[in-house]
């Protein structure tokens, strides 16, 4: 009974077709990146009519696989001019499969802003210009009222950002208390979602049938094998690095290693990195709630957990979740080491429904630019309150960290396919250099985590320093690009990578909903597919082996403390996807 | 004698050297192309330290042929990311000619701003930092003064924008009366001028010998050749076309022809054209200063004289040249039909050395994102002010029409490699489109200028709607390129074209320069071999066929009045440079 929902937003109208055979057993980004490979014309302009925005729950999403509610989004991205997926972990899409809707087509473009309600009784659109230049705190409250509350729905939707088609915009989805917090963020899919005139998508699964299982019982081996390997692992245990630290346990040990770019990527150790560490925050809350606070799960079925809040001194909650990447990229990578601050600039990222990664990069290459100095964080604040105002300023950041270069003439944008790099420089550990300069994405970390051996000895511990991570790169792609497609969180490498029964039970996962015979010879081999697809997607669109190339300062300035320069080859880069 | 000036800004040296050999012969664009082919790392950041700007004047400019005073500019461009040639005509390049100074090439980066002095003993620097900051206007009179006046020097120099590394920024020269106003203008080569920190290059040629001359009677032939030709063509006899009304004669033609392109690329007829006409320039010009005031030469040795000036109500003179693209880019295509208006505008981007036509296209797709109506003139001045106050609002228009689309969420920008659309709508004239979509520079007629066949009639008449413009785009940029080369203006095309004579002149003259044996054939030849380098740079820098596309609304949006859309099919395309 999956089926693909096709919504066409110029006439809104809604239908509901079976899937096609040629994409049956595909879910999540294996879908995604098939239907904008094969729909959308690969030159067309990411903000036209003929853009298409797709949406997928992984294979596993909606059952009781443990941390598998991923939903991937997918289209052209605006900030790259190439394809994108990016996906999120949320409740919605765990609906999403409940009702059978393997995918959602947004097409073409309306007038003004729309809701989209999707429930069992099929869709329908509501006007929804009243609830638009408003912070996403301030709106989700309400819609959840007039649908039922958190319990009843899930919400996708834009911000700010996205109705005024900023190429940093994500796509917002609420985390189990129904704070819209948790993104696909990255790429600008939200301006994409804005220019079709899409502001929020409700799902309701009020009475729809479980996700369909086809071999329980290789299912539900499965489902356990994960979850024990989940719950023994060192980094996603209970009370393990990521549900005590959360993400940001990250930065003390990236610092250490002299790999957490600070300052727009001139500098690899960060004089305040503790200050703005997993342990200061988990420290901080300790302090300002008396308790001593574990995270929690951004979306139902998670064990990992690994989801903070951040509190203001009088306790009460500021924001959630205060990742690693966003510590970063607001924090060392302008030179702030003040949570507080971090804390208020993730938190109106997140009323306006923009990516932190790039809006962090932006403001870092704006204070390159000259418009404030490093380290200023009441400066950032302001700046990051022009975007919620869509003031020229603020339009500028919100374009992204290449197109603020471009404004204010700056040549050190660490990015790649204009997209900005995340929280781990590439001169100091090579393997997720060669991840940024292939990546179908653009510059991101979770195109291929190979910060698991080179940093944190998952699978065997690697040299950061050694510049030989071909095989490494290409592995972790295919592999990311299948867990990508399982719907479960890239959290799950860990456990996987260091126990064999792990990678076991989530291929066993997958053949009891499918009723395949995978093996692990099938991970990479689909994720290979999928990877080929949004390669020839973007050699369509124009992209070349000129593309997979990280920004030329990093091959001629040496990144202290290692005093390292970007030196493998562009030839050796090239061998990874041949 | 002939030798390259080779300045290291990092270290403020002047090395002078021998022209090598196998750059022998080639001068104007063949050689700046050449130097930036060979010498630029084609993925270098355009900002950055291993760009290069190459100077070079034409094969005959400093002699006495007519019309022959152009400079040709090269480096990689910070507005296409390709290679870039842009070309002035100014008696600056002919000065260089006169001191054996085939080329120019401007290497590293200076903290600060300099001038460069080139006389016959050398080549000097001083600090010129107290001359930035200020309108063009307000700044040469004083550098005439320190180096003996415009009779004795020449000056190259960037404005504000480019001091700002805006990617729309030109490269200024002075005409015969020291204005500010001629500009080597498309491509943002004045923002690497400004990345490397270099804001004046004076030259005096004062005791300078004669360009060396292998064979004057063959030089005295083609010069003569070439004088009777312009002097007898409609277009450039004195009094003629050109002579009487400027480029701006253009406007009622094209607006006639249905292509002249109205509120950013809508309709390609304007109601206010006959206002903006080089007619109407020539008529207010005389009610304001009481006498028929033929153009004048923007150069020496120009006979066809095209350059006009534009007058207040009281008769003073208010800017000058007010071309056909200008009054188009910053009138028609931003609806503005008040030549006092675009006279501001015209002399505001001449005081802040930037393009016009890129600015018109950014305000126009400003406009088309909601900063303002279309024919709101007051409005287009304010937004051109902010250029030169360098505001965020500035700084996206500054960085040109793409990404003021970007920044504002616009989709519909007519660009092609991001440089926006001149004055032809490519929909109703199929030829220049052809040329905008292959060209190596991005969108440019002077490419390629199949206007005159397509609407002038020159050399036969052709149906613009024709979409049979193959053999034309590709023969037309060729011949383009071997022009360029020569350092002849592009307005002799008119002349050679339809008078035999003319093209024999042409010839001539460079083989009385050179000592060559040239023929017709060798005119091909040379063009496709500057074409070739150029193309060969840009497959480098990261271009494919997927670049040489017009923009995507181009293709699904008739244009009025003709309700044509583009569609030449993409395989056509790429059958032009196969």
């Amino acid at each position: 009974m999956d089926r693909f929902l096709r919504i066409d937003m110029t006439t809104r109208t809604a239908t509901f077709a079976p899937v096609p055979d040629k994409y049956k057993g595909r879910a999540g980004r294996w879908l995604t990146s098939s239907i904008v490979h094969d729909e959308v014309p690969a030159t067309c302009h990411p903000l036209g009519p003929n853009n298409k925005l797709v949406f997928s729950p992984g294979i596993v999403t909606g059952t009781s696989s443990p941390t598998s509610s991923r939903i991937s989004v997918g289209g052209k991205s605006p900030l790259t001019g190439g394809i994108k997926e990016a996906n999120a972990g949320t409740g919605w899409g765990g609906r999403l499969a409940h009702l059978g809707i393997r995918a959602i087509i947004v097409e073409g473009q309306a007038e003004g802003f729309w809701l989209l309600k999707i429930d069992k009784d099929g869709a329908s659109f509501e006007a929804a210009d009243s609830w638009t230049g408003e912070k996403l705190s301030e709106v989700y409250p309400s819609v959840f009222d007039q649908f039922g509350g958190a319990k009843a729905v899930d919400i996708c939707s834009i911000g700010v950002s996205g109705e005024n088609r900023m190429s940093s915009a994500g796509i917002c989805f609420n985390d189990q208390k129904g704070r819209p917090s948790r993104y696909a963020g990255r790429g600008g899919l939200g301006a994409v979602m804005g220019s079709k005139g899409l502001k929020f998508i409700v799902v309701d699964d009020a009475g729809a049938e479980s996700v369909v299982i086809a071999d329980q019982d290789t299912f539900d081996s499965g489902r356990k094998k994960m979850a024990a390997a989940l719950t023994e692992h060192a980094v996603t245990k209970p009370k393990g690095a990521l549900n005590s630290y959360g993400t940001a346990v990250l930065v003390n040990i990236i610092n250490e290693a002299g790999a957490l770019p600070t300052n727009n990527f001139r500098t690899g150790r960060f004089e305040g990195a503790a200050k703005i560490a997993g342990e200061a925050i988990f420290e901080g809350n300790k302090e300002r709630t008396g308790a001593e606070l574990y995270n929690h799960a951004c979306s139902p079925g998670c064990i990992i957990r690994c989801s903070n809040t951040w509190h203001r001194p009088d306790g009460s909650e500021h924001t959630s979740c205060l990742e690693y990447e966003s510590a970063w990229a607001l924090g060392a990578n302008c030179g702030i080491d003040n949570l507080d601050q971090i804390a208020e600039m993730n938190n109106l990222c997140n009323e306006f429904g923009i990516d932190t990664i790039e809006i962090g990069g932006a403001i870092a290459v704006a204070m390159e630019g000259g418009l404030a100095e490093f380290g200023d964080g009441a400066k950032a604040i302001e700046l990051v309150n022009e975007i919620g105002k869509a003031t020229p300023l603020g339009r500028i950041l919100g374009a992204g960290a290449l197109a603020t270069g471009k404004a204010f003439g700056v040549s050190r944008v660490p990015h790649v396919k204009g997209q900005n790099m995340p929280a781990y420089e590439p001169r100091a550990i090579k393997g997720i250099g060669m991840t940024y300069a292939i990546s179908t994405m653009g510059a991101d970390h979770t195109a291929g985590y190979t910060i698991a051996p080179e940093m944190l000895g998952v699978s065997g511990k690697l040299d950061p320093l050694d510049p030989n991570k071909t095989e490494l790169a290409r592995n972790f792609q295919y592999a990311t690009a299948f867990i990508d497609t399982t719907g479960h969180c890239l959290f799950i490498a860990f456990a996987i990578l260091d126990i064999a029964s792990g990678f076991e039970g989530m291929i066993e996962e997958c053949n009891g909903v499918l009723g395949t015979k995978w093996t692990a010879d099938d991970v990479s081999r689909i994720g290979k597919e999928v990877i080929d697809l949004e390669l020839d997607f973007n050699r369509k669109a124009g992209f070349t082996k000129a593309d997979d190339r990280l920004p030329e300062f990093m091959t001629y300035e040496p990144l202290p403390p290692h005093n390292v320069v970007w030196d493998i080859s562009d030839s050796e880069i090239d061998k990874v996807f041949g």
